[in-house]
């Protein structure tokens, strides 16, 4: 005897994508872009991009789609999965799982929680994640981009030098974070060789096609369908996904929870990716952001993706 | 063209339980039964039930199932549900929808947030959704229990008058809670009326069948196939689940969601709800807890079901 | 051989305050009269008055210096005298000496500091004192009442039940307070009883003659030199008046302290006592309010008056 | 008409020295010599010194008063000083008089209140005055020893550029604080160059004998009666006296307030300098701390004191 799960028809996703945007055009965009980093509000605003990639290897797109940008804070996913595949669970010793219910660089939870970061997605978090990945790889920038490379199978990823500099010139909040942890012995290795590790992982660039495919093995089961690469065990990948449902979003988790229904991660670079388990990885990008740092269309346009697919996971 | 998901085989589910149970018997429980409420104190610590409901009304059951116990914090759910069919979103104007980050009953957060609870499950916030319930119920403690056995379909489950009471008399930071949202003005009714309706819904009681039976709708899209009845709309129902997966188990919905892969919600008198969607909805109940208040026994034993059903919705 | 201390000359004090007030009568009243309770709202926002009564029996008056106003928290100085002279340094188990730094009802450091209020002038603390008060005299009312009457040497001195009534009305904060120590066992008593004292005590009044002949004790060893009543030990006298100094106005403490140099207390009803020790007792009464709740025009006339007699402790 | 103040009888001073350590010989000393900076633990820890000078320049010297220590935090009175001597009352726009109700390094404060530290005496306070002092000096480093060498009229005050690095590679926590502080637009200055100049000052190495010379002008009104130096004004005398009272100790200046009744500063050498207005300054030197980092011989040395002598300012 069994259950059935209703089918989501793949084929209309291209329809949706247009009635979707159509939709939102009377939608003012609130947003505004990230100005805190130079290099990143020199963005054309008006950007929109819209991919997904089903785990059949089925493509739909959208808009500025093959365009790259800076993926930001989407790019802890890789880094949390790295060290995961290297130090396994006891990464959960350094880093908790829990939602912050702060914003994500809050030093006032660090302090109370003796320099544990809440979860491996707020900054205080990817920093220390970063500082695994120092104490374990050789050539830690080259080693964590080779990972990247291969987990998306595109070899032309790559960090901007530009950006990752930029942050570091105006990232006092990281290193108010990585000196406080650092003090209560949660960070092993050198602040500054950290930070430079984790300034160039925040400043890689992708499109919304390139995000999909490189986070299509968290929709197969740790497997990229694109490429036949085992990313990483099914049970870590499912691991992953919750916390990104839990913690994907700041302080917006249980909003975006709420209201698309899938697990994600976003970045102030604009781009959202979010996932069905068993079904497909999507990306969106829209540079302005809501006062929480999200994409204010790109939530948007997630929401009313869902809602017209029925592919909220709830 | 289509995909698929795996089907999870129901047939196996009562074979199962009895794995799981074997697996856990070298296991020491190492939480403790509640005893900040006398009355719960008293219960047998060594109870185990566990039962499951499908969609498609098979049953399958195990140990204790059908003793009633104090279901505590789990009745949360039916108030939400009912004052969300009555104010509908106006409700998030009042309550959040983001995971709390800490423990079920601090006042700091609140404090800091002007009175406004992080979301409905937390005791500030299930207090603010019982003060909406006295604001548009005729009868508030009447009506309430009238939803429940309808939503149920079971008209024998009762408040513990004596329970309640107990809550009552030793119920000073639920005071501290709702006289601090009174004086931030989200409190519209007297504290002593509010309080009396939430102390009554903590202190119904019902059995792991019963609880199945009663949030099947959570599965099933807003409708129990048990009694036919809507109980919700299908939008609404995605949103109470996404809300027990970020917020269902206090300081510890990550670490839940993270190990479950489930929506659910705990209670302190050791009983635990899940929901697959589409699927199945499972309680299980064990007195002792974990220093988070959660059921210690119940949380393993849903992490050890959902590995081996592989039913995590990540 | 000995150092001589700067005397203060006491025959200019009238002309002092005629100078002071005449330098102020450019600068705008920027505060604003309480109105959480509604009863002081009534008050006349015009109010001013002056009385400083020295410790050789000299009196000096200005303006509404005889007409009785609500003294509010200044009276938590009566009810830390009279623990204190019951209990003594039994009192430090359950109540700080520390500065709060924080707002004067706030819950959060209650919270991290498990229920040990910070210093018996925040409301939490002057509750905790009432408490003991409770446990430890017979009519507790009429027995405080009794002390205040005898410390000032002013058998007229009473409560407003009308106040009281106002303030019980609206004091969900202070029953926040009350019910969240009780949980933490910091409260002993029925909290209803406790804070019914709290309430009554909150309600006196008195004049600013009244407050110096009342509070000249602490200026003078613990011997109030209108009556030879020995209120206190000199020992405690100077504990009594470092709190004041450290803790009497709320967050603003330093401030005043920075500004007058003299030990305080301060009540939103406008009215501020400042001691300085072997010398005098000064009381200000202006019921416009800064952000903060200490009297506006009160604050700079206790700068001005220091500032010109030189008698800043300092 | 006068009053007339007890006068304290300075020749008693040197036998009360002996009075009080006598009395302390059975007291064991719970402290603990700061161990966090490799350089403070190796100093003697049964190193014990009293030093007092008066305002008509009698000396009185107990034991190892003539032993050089690291003052560490005491020496944020020199630096406070000549801010304020440079920048006059706009320091507080960028550090506030408030005690911090916090331990001394705390970020949690400093993050509700937007990058301005409670007061100049915690540790973020004195990084903003050092902020302060290399952007107004031209030289910071010799230029604040150079007017630490002429308030005291003694040449032979240095840094240790040991301790300085010491404390520089063990500093995590300050370079926190400055990078925090730094986000929120407080900090002005390069961190390191700001940090340098912050390390150097908590180095200074000087002895009981040479604190009280130092600070004297704080009990003399501003002018150093040893050297006829002016060093700053009356009023601004009084406003670091004040600050001192409520702010000098941590989160136990409402205690020091309490059992000493003088204001003063303590640093985690063991070092103490207390001050009565007009009269005169002791310095103690005892290496053990208690937990909150204070002397804890030099705390119960100078609450026997000024009991015995009645020196209490309240």
């Amino acid at each position: 005897m069994e259950t059935k799960k209703t089918m989501i028809h793949s084929a209309n996703y291209q329809a949706v994508f247009h009635e979707v945007v159509a939709e939102l055009k009377n939608v003012a965009d609130q947003g505004e872009v990230a100005s805190y980093i130079p290099e990143l509000s020199k963005v054309d605003p008006n950007k929109l991009g819209i991919h997904l990639s089903t785990t059949q290897k089925e493509q739909h797109s959208f808009g500025d789609a093959d365009e790259a940008f800076s993926i930001q804070s989407i790019a802890k996913v890789f880094s949390l999965t790295l060290a995961l595949k290297i130090i396994g669970k006891d990464l959960w010793k350094r880093v908790g799982v829990e939602p912050s219910g702060s914003p994500f660089n809050s030093l006032v939870q660090l302090e109370y929680e003796k320099g544990i970061p809440r979860n491996p997605f707020i900054n205080a978090g990817a920093i220390v994640v970063c500082d695994i990945l120092v104490s374990h790889l050789k050539n830690p920038k080259q080693d964590l981009l080779a990972f990247i490379r291969k987990t998306a199978g595109i070899a032309s990823i790559d960090y901007s030098a530009k950006l990752a500099d930029s942050e570091k010139q105006t990232g006092y909040r990281n290193y108010a974070l990585a000196n406080f942890m650092k003090d209560f012995g949660n960070i092993h290795n050198d602040v500054e060789t950290v930070l430079d590790l984790y300034f160039h992982l925040c400043s890689i660039e992708m499109s919304c096609k390139d995000l999909t495919q490189a986070f299509l093995f968290l929709a197969a089961g740790g497997v990229n369908p694109m490429t036949g690469e085992t990313v990483i065990s099914q049970e870590r990948t499912k691991r992953i996904n919750s916390i990104m449902l839990t913690c994907g979003f700041y302080d917006e988790a249980g909003e975006f929870a709420f209201k698309t229904g899938l697990p994600g991660k976003s970045g102030v670079g604009g781009g959202i990716v979010a996932i069905h388990p068993g079904e497909f990885c999507i990306a969106v990008w829209s540079p302005k952001l809501n006062r929480r740092g999200n994409s204010y269309m790109g939530m948007r346009l997630l929401e009313a993706f869902t809602t017209k697919t029925k592919s909220s996971i709830f």
